[in-house]
């Protein structure tokens, strides 16, 4: 289902369970909205025409001293370039910490059996017309996900803070490849499968 | 610097700011000794024969549902298969958030000019003999590293809890090709740079 989407005025509608790949020019905003409230959206993402340039959490982690980012931080490459810089976020909790929901993730934490749709799976049959291999997309930035950390390391998967309407825009510090899902994890959307919105909005 | 060492029985010494590369078979025990307390080692691995196979921070995360990873955690690759195995560990803090310090971590971090030794670049040089490319390599798994997260996000970089003499061992559980070091970083070994030891010992 990841090609599948309908435009909506400007904005374009991610369906659960699925996933979209799309070009943004440096400066252009993206803005990534939960309409319903309560849902996930992965966001990973390439410099146009040089792959090997990818989104880092490690290196965005490193550098801005925190796990939670948010209203002007800065997300960087693999290479300590910025790629996006959040302009406003009217949630202020994203996680960027796990992998991508993916099948195999669906096997080891909840045993199941046969196929679920995941974030990775969307990610890498959405991406792959841009020519880029599964194993280029690393550690997502997982819009509107709640994940806590206690003192003791352990980490917790909660409910989305997200309220319905309630977005984050992302202005793109260079040419980019980006891919956007709607999560298909049970547990990061309080039980429930709902859609994305995103819009391109020219820079201002 | 990253080819210097120089060995005492079976146990490899890595110099200060400095970091080699090894093969290492299905079964056998990587054991990582800090000889002089309170110093940190970046590990970080791939399948042997099969590159895009690699050490995955955001999946070894998701599936040990904690950051610090101790005595019996499985380490896994972006694919979900375990590549290590914590068998014993007498120190029980390592960071496994932040990527390898980098010639630009010095820079955007702490204003450095000009060159200053990194695990990234002794990790790069290192691994370049065996066909991995700088892209290639993630978050590391960054051993005796004692990087605290606050409740409200922030991270801080910590003295390791790490002793003269104490070590960690991990078993490969596939056939892999290694980088590893001795940290580069001022902050990360408490102000000091001391060498790292390192033995391969046959599987028991």
């Amino acid at each position: 289902m990841h090609e599948v989407s309908s435009a909506v005025s400007n904005i374009t509608r991610i369906p659960p369970q699925s996933g979209v790949a799309f070009r943004l020019r440096a400066g252009e905003i993206l803005r990534i909205c939960d309409p319903m409230g309560e849902q996930v959206a992965d966001l990973f993402a390439f410099k146009d025409g040089e792959h090997a340039c990818s989104l880092s959490s490690g290196r965005s982690i490193d550098y801005a001293s925190k796990i939670y980012l948010s209203t002007g931080d800065p997300l960087y490459s693999n290479d300590s370039r910025v790629m996006f810089r959040i302009l406003e976020d009217q949630v202020g909790r994203h996680d960027f910490l796990l992998t991508p929901c993916s099948q195999e993730m669906f096997e080891i934490l909840y045993k199941h059996q046969g196929h679920h749709p995941s974030c990775f799976e969307n990610l890498y049959r959405a991406l792959a017309p841009f020519g880029i291999r599964p194993e280029q997309i690393g550690t997502t930035f997982n819009v509107f996900m709640n994940v806590v950390v206690a003192p003791d390391g352990t980490v917790a998967v909660k409910a989305p803070t997200s309220r319905a309407g309630q977005y984050i825009e992302l202005r793109a510090e260079m040419d980019l490849v980006c891919g956007l899902t709607s999560c298909s994890a049970e547990n990061s959307n309080n039980g429930s499968f709902k859609p994305i919105d995103y819009e391109i909005i020219s820079g201002r």
